[in-house]
């Protein structure tokens, strides 16, 4: 009926204040990448999960994140302190020094409240895996990039292990996939058109010195693969081809 | 440093299904007044608060709140079940059901996604309370208004648990801010400037069938009110007494 | 059919226009708890209401926030003026800068769209003003917190008054909710289940420097008040107690 | 300081309340084109204008689509009443029905709440008029889709009122911009780069059913137009024509 | 079934990058009158469009949008990507910094996310036409703001150019409205009401330094708009005739 | 400097138009896991990235989701066109009716508008791969959904080869990984702290019948897995040990 929660067990120390740096913190608290999203995203699939090996996995998980959600809530605040009285450090984050006191709340680093419109769940147990994992990965990016622009270490020393758990379920996640689905291709319950599924498309060339020029690569070249020119692109070649072949059957050679 | 949570300890029980009624339900899960709203409201509280006290009873109760969350999206989740291969149920929420696959996720009744933009919180204590003491009233009614339109058994006792539990909250939060603030009216550190705030404005006037006609009651009369007529208005009355003085002088009488 | 507006009869007055200022401002234009937001939720409650004294008093108060709304604006105008032509004043708020010309728009301070969904509007009169009265207790405390980053003396004169202004309605929206409703705890029509009602739960328990620690306090203990351990807890505790009872029996003491 | 609010003096009639209508009627109560759009986005460009002939127009205009905001939430208000009580009603608008007990709130009719996201306000007075000349055109076919979904005839009254004002206000900034801008196609104060600024180019070309044929018309013909086929066509042209002139040069033509 | 494009063919550069101005830049990546906005907007009303002329018109429009998209993007790019290394460059744009690594995304230029709440779009191609001519107007007055904020050479040429295209659009979509509709003031199909479409309401009268004075102009006055004073007024007015009229009487005069 | 599009070369066919199904196809035009969303998000990270041979297969990619916008909204602007004119096929989508006069826009299924909070977008190669990778799943899904809800032989047959592409695409990038990252495991540059990377917590502990039970599988189990209890679980279990540990010892055992 309810839940015992032991909060905060691992106990954050922050050294020197950093308003600016506290912001930033937000992105993992309130933001598109954060602590939220993950609990959110692991817990609801969980609910709608019916495999009991999964469910339990994805609660597990899913707990595991909400109560990083308090760690990083409560390092960002430690951070975001001084806003509340000094007009130089609120500007660091207005939102935060006005409405919120000093105290945090789910935005991130820009002010933006956090939307679930940042959960992936789709109720397809390997689909929703994939999204997990993709979700792990961004997290421990995010989390490095915090590191790297941080100068405070018991900050740096949270970060890390908020950072290094990422990797944890990223494992988890990829484990459970391996388990659920054989053939990683194989996507729900109706297959794909035979022919029209081999087809690469070359449908964009770049020009100009940061346009993508065409490049070959084992995503559209090796012997599954149909590389076919988009159309205007085909137009031209036949075109050309046409011209050669004109040219010399004209010339009557 | 994490989370032991023991979930659904409450067994939840749906005898039919109601794809309707499963996404009124929605309200209580993804929605403005709902258990995530409740629960990140009170633990953010909880998070800047500095208060010992205080600070337990928002984490008891946004703990409690968030266990309520997994009940009642347990509860939708049955109700909308179906969406996931009958048509006709997929019309009752297509969201659900194409995105979805039949499983909850934080949308409201109308697909609206759940944002922070719902939530309260000031980092000033007796504020916060009173922000709790109205989102509980809010969450009361609305669970009493589900129960209205609820035909299943099993689900009516369980929204009848989460609803009693809000006035419990309720009760609490009443007594916290009893605790905290003898006069109710005041807020912060700064005074309200004398006169002008025991000056009630009588701002608008209301004409025909639905417009609200001019009204005393003890919230715009009584020994510190002083009752002033907007300015428009004063204007018109001040010339119509000047009327019937000037009507009065010219007479000579 | 039509209102008659009276504008600004308050002269906003700004010395030294501050645009890092103007943009904290915007808080109170286009900002959660600001005049709009205010505005309209006690605009929008008085159309839905049906007691006629309660819809006086919701459009009187809602009808006195439109024309804060106007002070404010003006007021957050001229200190966000020079984001037009300077570019250092620019990346104070660039959005205003670039998209606006200088000029204000309904965004917050960190340039987030007001949204209705800060408005919390429920039918349901007593329920409403709580709602009203956590909406005022804010909007003050969001006043004074601008009146202590604000040097300049014109602006302070129309903050005080504003801020002034919160409290009126405070104290005139809890007059009406004393009128409303004799029994605070009763909200609708459906009454909780007793015995729960009583029951507080003591669902979290925090450890380290930062967590929550178990407090009592008048909202969990009293006569009426059933304090109850949560599950894990209880769990552990009975354990505990069998330990000392096993040991004693085991010691034969 | 405040204004002086004459409000509802259209008295709202309706016979038959029709759930369904009542929740498309929000389109223009809390819409993207709806009456609190237009009110914001004038009189808020009245805040930032500085010229006074177009301030007071701008306020005049914004003033009044707030009355109309107060008609159309009245109209809507009595459409959704039965969502309060019976449940099939509450299907037409679960979120009114439920969160709002059958009373309006700044949605549209699918549930998305208002957002300053819909405004357009850049601070440049004959591009602001450009905005709300387009704005009130919206609003006008807005209002006539509405009537032609109505049966109602009190409803279908109020309607045509509000229609016809929306064509008032449409002539009224027509005739402000001519009076501001001799040059239609001049805008701030850099010009245009010459040649580049009177070239077409001719970018899409649909086949199939659906596609969009090229076609021409005085906006792309016309002695100050110069005509571009996009690159890759103009590439397979040039191809196409160096093939003949290849083909002739090599057959000796 | 698939497009062909030609990327980046204008050769976009940067000589040095400044992280505040690239945060600035992103308004017509990301933001409200953005190239996206402008690229959905035109092309989405082309889907819908059954006139084959002005299909084609916004989809060539459309599609060069798109184009525009991807190289305001590469600037903005450029001038963002020490953001990725720089602490200091960092705190310019710390949602880029942190979840983009330095890289764009749809965000405007205080990292609110994109969203399609920008778009205007009624499917009645006139109505359509002067919410293009109206964006069209608002992109370029950005583009210049953006300029004058310019210090790099490189940037400069590529505002200028988007900025120059802007007018070319604005110019064909005023000949194309011209084409579509001889009479601007008929908008749909249903007539306004004769008599109550030629009055214009003063509706609002400003006081104080910066309220909006009454002031006449062609848009109230002229041969066929009736002047009508707004209630409030009128009724003081109607007062003071009658005051001098009941005085004159009175006094026997 | 600006595109080609050869349009909708794909024929779309409609026999029956069904404005239920027409809203349910809005879930690829605007939203959450749609063309608009893929195309932005292959696109954008192309803009970004710094490798030619990734920048050229995002760029192939998202060109060819925009086309397959084109597509998907074509095929429900059919479905949906009886929306202007038919007021019960209105009611299947009142915003697109009312709002739209039958056309589409960027919205999903319940009316939510697009947003750029649904893209995934980070600037390190592995991480937007995965993260494409998860939402070509998404895509899958959602196609496959939508036929199984179709009635309609040639909305099938554009359903079909529109699934197809997405599992072409998943296996583009699903490649691309594999020639990026050798150890799937390894993300950015940071590595994870040895020994806490190897443990699996086990947070979550599910009673009654909806709760996930706890469950052991190759992702909690393992050679190089550290299976750790939560807190309170360990608590109660080492309590229990010293119980029997304490009777022993006591009893002289």
């Amino acid at each position: 009926m309810y839940h015992h929660i032991k909060q905060l067990m691992y106990t954050v120390r922050v050294d020197t204040p950093d308003p600016r740096f506290g912001n930033m913190l937000l992105e993992q608290f309130g933001g598109a990448n954060g602590e939220l999203a993950a609990a959110m995203q692991y817990s609801i699939q969980g609910i709608n999960c019916e495999d009991p090996g999964l469910k339990d996995l994805l609660m597990d998980i899913g707990t595991e994140e909400l109560s990083h959600l308090e760690i990083i809530g409560t390092l960002a605040r430690m951070h975001l302190k001084p806003t509340k009285k000094s007009r130089e450090a609120a500007e660091a984050d207005p939102l935060i020094a006005i409405a919120g006191g000093g105290g945090v709340n789910l935005y991130n680093s820009q002010g933006s409240a956090w939307t679930a419109d940042y959960l992936k769940i789709t109720g397809e147990p390997d689909v929703d895996l994939r999204s997990n994992i993709a979700a792990e990965a961004r997290a421990k990016i995010v989390y490095e990039r915090l590191i790297n622009f941080c100068d405070d270490a018991g900050s740096k020393d949270a970060l890390q292990f908020l950072m290094t758990r990422e990797i944890t379920h990223l494992k988890a996640f990829m484990t459970a996939l391996d388990v659920l689905s054989k053939d990683k291709l194989v996507i729900g319950k109706i297959p794909p058109t035979p022919g029209i599924v081999d087809q690469f498309y070359n449908d964009s060339t770049g020009e100009g010195d940061n346009g993508a020029k065409d490049m070959r690569g084992p995503w559209n070249q090796g012997k599954d693969i149909e590389f076919i020119e988009a159309p205007a692109k085909m137009e031209a070649q036949v075109t050309h081809s046409q011209i050669l072949q004109e040219i010399n059957r004209a010339a009557g050679r």
